[in-house]
């Protein structure tokens, strides 16, 4: 291949950069955001999901995530498969750097602004948090929230509670872990609730919720994906979003015109760069993921290791 | 990297594929060009240039070129920069089968878009052919009219004449060669006249042409670029189009309001499928180059050598 980029495989990405580190990476991103160039995220559907294109400019990096999102009919339980490769580009010199595999940086980069936001907007005693789905990304969402906060209880969700039990021993020692046995069990002690599912139909209700509690809800990134009801949208004090093209499309809040919002609306942006305080006891994260997320992340990775 | 796609450079590529094939492959895709989904090119400004993420899903095929146009300032002459790769996944499995260097991609499957659109446009004695700017794409452009009609006689213009006579050089004992001094003397024989340039300021006049004349202008692909001057939009009888939305903000006819043709407008798809018949003595192709046109010579030639 012409110009010899470095090439890294999911392994090497892992191994390259600490969710700390990509939280350090994130928030610098946040507290100037608008120095990016990044149309919103372009859907390609195939039956069964979809490709999308995820181009962004930012300082010096020029970079796209190429990725597949897919349910897999040839397997047995109907798999969902994610395909991702990321590609920057040196804005001076126009050359390739690095072609990276992307699911690592996916799920290293989308923890990393969970943990960003819990930072900056859930309240500082914050200690018992549930995570709803427990996929390839909790693990690294875990680790994020509990960067964030001094977390002293986990309360884990899954429909599978197999997958439970895996992420369970993953923190086993560290902290008192519970695996709920449903929804409700997993939200009533939480402070922070992270719902990390594929879900196209609501399923988390605003009547379990704690009086103070700050949701991150990073499921919904795409129309039609959904995990939150009606009565959180209606009945949550203060709501944040990573980009308002993309959530506004893709994620929880485009099921609310925003005529009809019943709460105050700002950007992650906003938060994190000091231009708005966050207000109210029950506040929401919604979550699409940027592609300068994932340009960024590779780009210092690419920077530690050249 | 996972997946382990079959990775090729540009001389692999080149050795892949022929002008041929790829006309092949191209007019094929025009016969229904309906059968693809295509967003327009997305742009990203950098200083000096931009960069384009082009995706398209076509067939069991989704794909993306990500590439870069750039003014290197760094070296002498101040060249233009051309940076570019094409990935393409199985729809069905959703895997990643292949990332190709995609500069040579690109210089064949533009090459072959002028064939297939001289082959249906241009009339069938065509036999002097002119091409305006003599750079990386000329050659392919030259076989690709070559293979749509019986040439007796090439002429070359750039205002650099060496290049020219680098060309000229490839072809010499083929068909009569002449290297025109001066534009007029570039186009005042031919039968088809190719625009190759990167041109912002049109140059190409009305009033130069012959009374039976194809043009085929491949030069402008994004805002602000240009090679056709007014006359000629105003006073060619007949226009087709690679894509609407690409041109009509990024082809030669983005400086024609809709509303304002002086002619019939129609797309190479509809030409080639037979819907629409060329009518006129004057006929222009304006080409912006499509994403599905790279994937599906991406997918030929990955099908061809895996």
């Amino acid at each position: 291949m012409t110009n010899n980029p470095l090439i890294l495989s999911n392994d090497e990405v892992s191994k390259s950069i600490t969710v700390q580190e990509c939280m350090d990476v994130i928030e610098e991103l946040f507290r100037d955001v608008d120095r990016c160039q990044m149309p919103p995220k372009l859907y390609l559907d195939i039956p069964d999901g979809d490709f999308r294109a995820m181009p962004a400019v930012v300082d010096n990096t020029a970079g796209i995530k190429w990725c597949g999102v897919h349910l897999d009919k040839t397997r047995e339980k109907r798999k969902i498969n994610i395909f991702a490769k990321v590609l920057i580009n040196d804005v001076e010199t126009g050359e390739l750097l690095a072609i990276m595999d992307g699911e690592q940086i996916t799920a290293i980069r989308t923890a990393a602004v969970t943990g960003v936001a819990t930072k900056y907007v859930a309240y500082p005693d914050a200690s018992v948090a549930a995570f709803i789905g427990c996929g390839n990304q909790t693990e690294r969402q875990i680790q994020a929230v509990m960067l964030a906060r001094e977390l002293s209880k986990l309360v884990l969700f899954d429909l599978d509670r197999s997958r439970c039990d895996e992420i369970a021993k993953l923190f086993e020692g560290d902290l008192e872990i519970e695996i709920a046995d449903s929804l409700e069990d997993c939200v009533k002690e939480a402070d922070i609730v992270t719902t990390l599912t594929p879900a196209r139909t609501p399923f988390l209700e605003h009547a379990g919720l704690k009086d103070m509690v700050h949701i991150n809800a990073i499921g919904a990134d795409a129309e039609g994906k959904r995990e939150l009801s009606q009565s959180i949208l209606d009945n949550i004090d203060f709501v944040v979003y990573d980009n308002w093209e993309q959530c506004s499309h893709s994620g929880e809040i485009q099921y609310v015109p925003p005529d009809n919002k019943k709460q105050t609306w700002v950007s992650l942006g906003e938060v994190v760069s000091g231009k708005t305080s966050v207000d109210g006891n029950q506040t929401l994260f919604d979550a699409t993921g940027l592609a300068v997320e994932d340009v960024l992340t590779a780009r210092y990775i690419y920077e530690k290791i050249k």
